[in-house]
């Protein structure tokens, strides 16, 4: 027998909680850590602010209105207007001398694929002397790419479109797993799969979406959460369901019965394909948010493979970066930890938008993949709701009693708690030409969200002012 | 402050743990309840027998062995012999005087699809007067067959096969939601897709299949349970992963496009198309543990609308009955518990081979469509461990860590508990003709576990008294 406290409210280390539950008695936990060194006064600026509370509202809401349809498949060259020698990329802007090993890799294979150069390790000198070549991230585009998200013109291009606005988002058609552009590899294998998917799988996905109509992309991530999916390291069941929306218009496209077949065994072998469609979607629901003065919610998280950056809604197209990190994670036959290149790709779309490592609850079979435990990954679910403004009505974990995904990062509720977003993702060497070395979880670097917020208090500021 | 035991140990009821729970003191639960009435005897002298705990390991390792592949498509006149005039039927033996109304309103529309009769209708006198038709379960023929089950010669089945035993088990082609056959519909549209399913669906998928080789089926349910389905209520992920299997041999098989485009979009379009392969699937295992003396473990959970019978392995092909059980679920439309039949259907193979109800905890989203909540889901795979052998080492359940499902309901602990097998399950209208009325779950009538539990006590004191 014993006395004890009838309850505890514990604050900060889970530790104590721990040890104070295992005496019996009830705790109520409450994840509170000190707000991130030098924000205070730029915290009660921003909350002080009159504009933020509606300003997020706005955001969130304008985030959660918008449907994506896949309305078109076309060449890049065509819906974005890009010229030989223009290369998008993924992440923050960056030049070729600062560029990683996985952006240059992929960089060399779309200079082969356009035909600048016959061999790809020749597209070096042409990147070193920058002469008719130029580089410029997706996100400036109204695109995403995964990893290396290098964008060339004759790559073909999933088009989305939110039908009430008629805005629109683009991103690259997925190549598998391996020895791939996006993470960096550029040997003949590389290039003759793009070849045949710039040749064959392009215009069949292009008769069949526009036979088929638009397809709710939106609603097939509705039913991905239901199925295992996150729609960041796990699309397998939104894989499914595309091929299960296009194939009949494929088999009746008048193309050769046995490039059907082969571009049905394409994606339907590769698990990821979806990926390039949930991101474009994600695209288009944060843009709606962009510009809205006040607002401290997070439009776009990417990496380039050196620098990681975030965009805010109320700061316009300002990147805020530090160095991208290396993800903790499962590494791919005798890979490790020192072959892996720091965090790459516009995939981190997925978490700005509360799917990815945020809805981590709904996929636990993903920890196989990227490292950790079926309880970690419910409790990163949870986590992120300290640091979002809201939840998706659309978008639900069943198992967490078809609770909303945590959507709408905020940059001040990241500076007062000190939780940083929760990426998962894959991990590409970190030698140009070496292709994906693994897969796992990691966070934007710290400073980046002090950054945002010092910014969005100096407009607080200037607009108080102003009055 | 107060004074409070350290630590109570709960056995029974789950109010007192509760609120002892409630009151911040630790609990260990222990699922106890008191033996079924009247199994003492029986249940000690199963206990005591030599034979009992080597049968059951060898029955649970026999159905774990198995690994069930799809190796054609064909008609029932062909792969089983069955003659004009022969129907099979879900459940234990019935006959026409016993049969309830989705029961008969599925033969009504077997006897016009094999031309014996004009209007559904007529088929009444038919099998009133029991000349030139015949009724025999499904079971007995290595069938299964969900809800009236249905199958007459010129339907087309799924070839199951056991590699390594070249045993088979059948089971007819899902015809879809609401108006069909398996739910007691009679009416155009149903004969209409029966006879669309013979002329194009069965020899597409046939071409199909032969083409592609055999699909397996085994590894496609350990997927499955990894992306939402437990494979009775939601087969979703596995009809997907059989499309994208299929699908390519479709387009090359030299059928007309759009017979083709049609049959991936009926396909497409039921999420329930696997089961009936997930059903043949479960039946395959289970077979390879039947005729084990002394072995306690359940085989089959079969109900006809009428009576729910279960099968031994201890028992050979004897049939253990009670009275089939109302549903207790959601209804579709304006239907309510009036309008609906009791249990009927093989599709409880499911559950005995330890999916189904019992894998509840994986498919968290099914609570939507048979009611319940998440945590009853979850409670539900946790309470069915109570009941089993063992677990399935392949089929795991991610948001349990991974535990493998309980598989092999053992007849002893059942009796010893008084848990129940739990079942989630369609609902048809009692009414012929009907169709579903709604998806709910269910449990065995308690009876027939001691039922089993005696005859296996009688052949156990044999067995000792020849000794």
């Amino acid at each position: 027998m014993s006395t004890a406290p009838e309850a505890v409210v514990n604050v900060g280390a889970d530790l104590l909680a721990d040890a104070i539950a295992d005496q019996a008695t009830a705790v109520t936990r409450v994840d509170w850590r000190p707000p991130m060194t030098g924000t205070e006064d730029d915290l009660a600026t921003v909350a002080a602010d009159p504009l933020r509370r509606t300003a997020n509202e706005r955001a969130l809401a304008a985030m959660l209105d918008v449907t994506a349809t896949l309305v078109d498949v076309a060449p890049a060259s065509e819906v974005l207007g890009l010229q030989r020698g223009e290369f998008l990329h993924a992440g923050p802007p960056i030049a070729w001398d600062r560029a990683s090993g996985p952006l240059r890799g992929g960089l060399m294979a779309g200079a082969a694929l356009e035909g600048l150069v016959d061999d790809p390790e020749d597209a070096v000198a042409l990147f070193e002397s920058g002469s008719s070549v130029s580089l410029e991230p997706c996100h400036h585009r109204s695109a995403v790419g995964p990893m290396a998200g290098v964008v060339t013109p004759s790559m073909w291009m999933f088009v989305l479109e939110d039908a009430a606005s008629g805005r629109r988002t683009y991103c690259s058609l997925n190549e598998g797993l391996g020895k791939v552009l996006r993470y960096g590899a550029y040997g003949p294998e590389v290039l003759t799969r793009l070849r045949w998917m710039g040749d064959v799988l392009g215009p069949l996905l292009q008769k069949a979406v526009r036979a088929t109509g638009p397809v709710d992309v939106t609603g097939i991530l509705t039913q991905m959460l239901q199925m295992g999916d996150e729609a960041h390291n796990r699309n397998r069941a939104g894989t499914l369901m595309l091929l299960r929306d296009l194939s009949p218009a494929m088999v009746t496209s008048g193309m050769d019965s046995a490039d059907i077949a082969e571009g049905l065994r394409f994606v339907g072998g590769n698990d990821h394909f979806f990926l390039n469609l949930a991101m474009p979607a994600c695209k288009l629901a944060l843009d709606a948010a962009r510009g809205i003065d006040g607002s401290t919610m997070v439009v776009a998280m990417a990496r380039n493979g050196t620098d990681f950056g975030i965009q805010v809604a109320g700061t316009g197209d300002e990147w805020f970066t530090g160095p991208a990190q290396l993800a903790d994670g499962l590494f791919l036959g005798s890979y490790g930890p020192d072959d892996a290149n720091p965090d790459i790709g516009d995939s981190a779309i997925t978490e700005t938008a509360g799917i990815g490592g945020f809805a981590m609850a709904t996929a636990p079979a993903i920890v196989r993949l990227v490292g950790g435990s079926v309880p970690d990954a419910l409790a990163t679910t949870r986590r992120m709701h300290e640091i979002t403004l809201g939840e998706n009505p659309r978008w639900t974990v069943p198992v967490l009693e078809f609770q909303g995904t945590p959507t709408g990062i905020d940059v001040s509720m990241v500076c007062r708690t000190g939780i940083l977003p929760q990426i998962n993702t894959g991990m590409a060497g970190k030698v140009a030409g070496v292709g994906q070395v693994g897969a796992g979880l990691v966070t934007p670097p710290a400073e980046i969200f002090p950054q945002a917020l010092r910014r969005l208090a100096v407009l607080a500021r200037a607009r108080q002012h102003r009055l």
